[in-house]
C-alpha cells in the first residue's frame, strides 16, 4: 500500500463532494473526515437515488451539507468557489432509467459535468476535479481482462454520457491545464448503498431481499461474470488519484480485478445473511441486448501510477454490509419506490 | 460507379432534411429532387450557419420548407411523421464556437439529435435516419490512414457532442431495430457553402477572400494535411448510406481518400481564382492544442458496402466552386457578421 503521507494532501483542504449523501460520496465524506479535511456535501435527495441524511449521521457536525443540485449555477457557482478538490458522485445512477429518461440522464450526466467544469474553468481552474465513471463505457466486451484502451462502444444511454463527461474532463484537462482524472469504475457494494428498489446497487437490493427471506432471481444460468468492488477500496481509489499529480488529466479502471460469477456472488449472499433463496429465470429479451457479457477488469495502470491495492475481498465486504445492514437497515428503507 | 437503380428507391418516397437550407442539406435536396422524391427541409436560419434561402431558389416550388428548429418537439413531431427518410444536418457547426458556446453546441448536436431518434423511436421507427459526423471525432491522429476504428479523443467540444450523437444513432439500432447510419466527413466544401465567416468551411472563406483580392492566413508552413471532399461526391455518399440497407446501424468514413497539405489547398484555390495572396503567420497557442495533425483517411469500407467513389478531384472542385461564386456571390455575403 502507498505511503500514507499521500493521503495527508487532504488535511485542512476544502473538498467538494457533489452527491454527497449517497452510497459513495458519504463513504469518502468519512474517509475525508477522519483525514482532517474541511468537507463539504451538495446533494439533491432526489427519491430515486441513494442520497441519505443517515449516510452521515455521525459526521454531520464536521460536514457542511448544502441539499441542492449541480445543475443550479448559482449554487454551483458559490460551493466550488476556493475548493481544493471537488468529487463528482451527483449523477442519474440507473442504467435502467436512462432508457426510460433520456433527457434526464443527458441533463445530469454530461450537461450537469459541463456545468461542473465550466464552472471550475471560470472560477476555480486549479482545483482538483474527480470523476467517477462506469464500466459501462466499455459496451459489449470484446477482449479480456479489459484495458483502459478498450473499443467503448456503450448499450445504454448511462454509459454514453458517462463517455461524454470522460471526454469532457480529458478536453478540460488538454486545453486548459485544469487537473481531472477519471475513475472507471466496475460494481462497486458495500454500506450505505441504497436498498430502497432493484434499478441498481444489485448487491444492495439482493442483501434487502434475502434478509427478508425473499427470493432472488438470476437470469439465465448465471454464469455472467462481474468484478465486485468493497466501497472502502474505491474510497481509497479516489483519495489516491485526487492526492497524486501524476493522475491529472487520465482515465483509470477501478476494480477488484478477479470477477466472480453473478450466481456465486448470490450464493456468497444467501450464505452470509442466512436466507433468501435463488431462482433462476429466462433473460428477458431487451436484458440480453444491454449485457456486456462476463467482465475482467484490468486495473494495472491505477495500480502502477498510485500504488493502490483493494484489500477486501467479496466474502468480507458482503459480511461487513451484512453487518451494516442489520444494525441500520430501517433507515435505508425510505421511500420504498 | 454502383448501379443507378439504387438511387430510385427515392423515387415518390417522403424525405425530411434537417438543416436543409445549409450547405449539405440544399445540395442533397436538390439530388433528390431531381430523383422524383417528395423532399421536405426544416433549418432554423440561425445567423452564424450557412442556411441561405439562395441555396434552393431553382428548387423552391418543388420542396417545401419550414423554417424552425429541431429542438421543438411539437413541430419535430409533425414533420417526422410519414418519412420515408431523415438527413439530419441540422448542426452547430462552427468547432471553434463549441468552445464559447460549450451548452449550445450540446444541447444542438447531442440533445438536438437524441430528440430526433426518441421521436422517430416513438412515431417513426420505420425511417432511415442518416446523420453527418465529423473526422474532429478522431482528435489527434494516432496513426494514418485513419480507419473507423481509430481511437476517438476529441479535441474540442464539437468533436464530443459529434461522437457523442455517433453513440446515440448506434445506440438507437441496436436497442430497437432502428435504421441509422452516420457517415464521419472530412473537409467538405463546394458551392452553397457559407462564405460570410472564418469559423468554419474554410475553403469558402478561403476563396472569398481571393475573390476579393485579400491576404490569406496560413498559420505555420502549411504542411498539415487535410482530405477535401467535394460537394457532389458527398452528396452521393449520402444518397447511396441511405438506400442500402446493408449500412444499418453503421459508422463510415467519408472523404476523398487523399490528401493534400493545407498550403498547396490554398496555392491552388488562389490560382484558380485568380487574384489573393498568401501571408504565413505563427500558429496561435489555443490551435495547437486543437490541431489533429495531418489527415489521410480510410474510406474503404464505405467503398465496400456501397460501391461509392468520389469523382471529383479538388482542382476540378475548386474550379466549379469559383464559377459558382463568380455568378451568385452576392447570394452568400449576407448576413456579414
Amino acid at each position: 500500500m502507498p505511503d500514507s503521507n499521500i493521503l495527508s494532501v487532504y488535511s485542512n483542504k476544502r473538498v467538494l463532494i457533489t452527491g454527497g449523501l449517497g452510497f459513495l460520496g458519504s463513504s469518502l465524506a468519512h474517509a475525508l473526515v477522519a483525514r482532517g479535511a474541511d468537507v463539504a456535501l451538495l446533494d439533491n435527495l432526489a427519491p430515486l437515488y441513494g442520497g441519505n441524511e443517515f449516510n452521515i449521521d455521525t459526521i454531520k457536525d464536521q460536514v457542511t451539507v448544502t441539499i441542492g443540485d449541480i445543475r443550479d449555477s448559482g449554487l454551483l457557482h458559490k460551493v466550488i468557489l476556493d475548493c481544493d478538490f471537488i468529487f463528482n458522485f451527483a449523477a442519474q445512477v440507473s442504467h435502467s432509467d436512462s432508457a426510460t429518461m433520456p433527457f434526464e440522464d443527458l441533463d445530469i450526466n454530461a450537461r450537469g459535468q459541463l456545468m461542473i467544469l465550466e464552472a471550475c474553468r471560470l472560477y476555480n481552474p486549479h482545483a482538483k476535479i474527480i470523476f467517477p465513471s462506469s464500466r459501462l463505457v466499455f459496451g459489449r466486451i470484446q477482449h479480456t481482462p479489459v484495458t483502459e484502451e478498450h473499443p467503448t462502444h456503450p448499450l445504454g444511454l448511462y454509459g454514453v454520457h458517462k463517455l461524454t463527461a470522460e471526454k469532457y474532463y480529458q478536453l478540460y484537462h488538454h486545453l486548459y491545464g485544469m487537473r481531472t482524472v477519471v475513475l472507471r469504475l466496475t460494481n462497486p457494494y458495500g454500506p450505505r448503498q441504497q436498498i430502497k428498489h432493484s434499478k441498481y446497487s444489485i448487491p444492495g437490493w439482493f442483501m434487502r431481499l434475502a434478509m427478508e427471506g425473499k427470493e432472488i432471481s438470476i437470469f439465465g444460468e448465471g454464469e455472467q461474470k462481474r468484478d465486485y468492488i468493497y466501497v472502502d477500496d474505491v474510497v481509497q481509489s479516489f483519495l489516491l488519484v485526487g492526492a497524486l499529480d501524476i493522475t491529472d488529466g487520465k482515465v483509470y479502471n477501478c476494480g477488484y480485478g478477479s470477477s466472480v460469477a453473478f450466481k456465486d456472488m448470490v450464493t456468497a449472499l444467501i450464505t452470509i445473511v442466512g436466507s433468501g433463496n435463488v431462482r433462476f429465470v429466462p433473460w428477458p429479451s431487451h436484458y440480453e441486448k444491454e449485457e456486456t457479457g462476463s467482465f475482467e477488469v484490468d486495473t494495472s495502470l491505477l495500480r502502477r501510477d498510485t500504488q493502490w491495492v483493494p484489500a477486501v475481498s467479496l466474502k468480507e465486504g458482503l459480511q461487513r454490509m451484512c453487518q451494516y445492514y442489520i444494525e441500520y437497515k430501517n433507515h435505508y428503507l425510505f421511500p420504498n419506490l
